[in-house]
């Protein structure tokens, strides 16, 4: 039988995963709100993304009721402190597809993304949506082989990043200063949504091995 | 006479204090290496990041051991969750001084910044650097009164973003796509170093009076 702290601390890992689908979900849709122009689809991303929020708040507290209380040690205080990093990752996470949510409500009726880049952006939110899953997977079952999978997927983000820069720049660009703002910023906010995904694999994998992931 | 625990409190709260003079440093070093297309001062700042960063891995793991060892309860331990995030802001501020000095990096020996474009740039690195010297008194004197005026700093910041921006989308912008990308940026590192500026100076103030801040 577990005791009393393990039983809380995994209530708090089961909160932490329903934050990470909140998340997930608000990406989803932000990308939906994008390249289709939805402008109510993007209100309900905006609206969401206090609920985010809220949930961090709350789980915070418990987290820090949990240490007064019981005061863990070695492994369980850094499971602990995990817990609060990852919850710290996944609010960012949440502000970021609140950005892009914000980009599609700022260029309603018209699109955000021009034709050209369609296929770029779609293809960098389903990487995001590759590594979101792979990151609640390894959250919710210490999966380190997703964990060090999650690296690639990295890898790609990146690759489509330079991808879409360089589209900006090249010749044939037709879309002017606005939209090329536009998309330095959404790649910004993409790729900065991975960077916290992988941050957040980190966490887990080191807190299961004591040793930093290496790409495999 | 201090008991233990806050004596080793008091000695955390120096190495943030240390920490934070490392990433002031290195945004106005970063801000030197963009204005003047100096590169040795751009590597300087790039190879520092690693200090900063080998300095909050320190700093946390003593955090941690303090935790673990005295088991703060109450007020306590929110002080020391407290150091724990403020650390993670200014890992992440070292980060964007280190973005900051690659993009100098990048366009050596050109400037990165055209000179239309100079004195909003270095209007935005001073806003910082006042935000920064009044996150650093906060810190040290645990100074609420410069923690409200970091607000009114903050909406300076703001509107200088929202002037570069409005810059960029100028007609006479004649600097093409790929310095209006490199501005974009730019932009962001700025607004996002005073973000978590402001944030730092949230955390104490909420640790000081129990109570969130509000614009003054």
């Amino acid at each position: 039988m577990r005791d009393m702290f393990h039983e809380e601390l995994e209530g708090i890992n089961t909160s932490l995963l329903g934050m990470a689908a909140m998340v997930k979900e608000a990406l989803d849709q932000a990308c939906v709100s994008l390249t289709t122009a939805n402008l109510g689809v993007a209100e309900q991303v905006i609206a969401a993304d206090e609920n985010i929020d809220d949930t961090q708040h709350d789980l915070d507290a418990r987290i820090i009721n949990l240490m007064a209380r019981q005061q863990p040690v070695a492994s369980d205080l850094r499971a602990v402190v995990t817990a609060l990093r990852i919850s710290a990752d996944l609010e960012r996470m949440g502000d970021l597809a609140h950005h892009i949510a914000k980009l599609a409500r700022m260029r309603y009726p018209n699109k955000a993304v021009p034709a050209e880049l369609e296929t770029i952006i779609q293809d960098m939110s389903k990487s995001n949506e590759r590594i979101m899953e792979k990151m609640v997977t390894v959250l919710q079952y210490r999966d380190l082989t997703r964990a060090l999978e999650i690296e690639q997927d990295d890898d790609e983000m990146d690759r489509l990043h330079r991808l879409l820069i360089s589209t900006l720049l090249g010749d044939d660009w037709a879309y002017g200063i606005e939209t090329a703002i536009d998309m330095t910023l959404l790649g910004r906010y993409f790729e900065r949504f991975a960077d916290h995904a992988v941050s957040i694999s980190h966490r887990v994998y080191f807190l299961v091995t004591g040793e930093y992931a290496k790409k495999g």
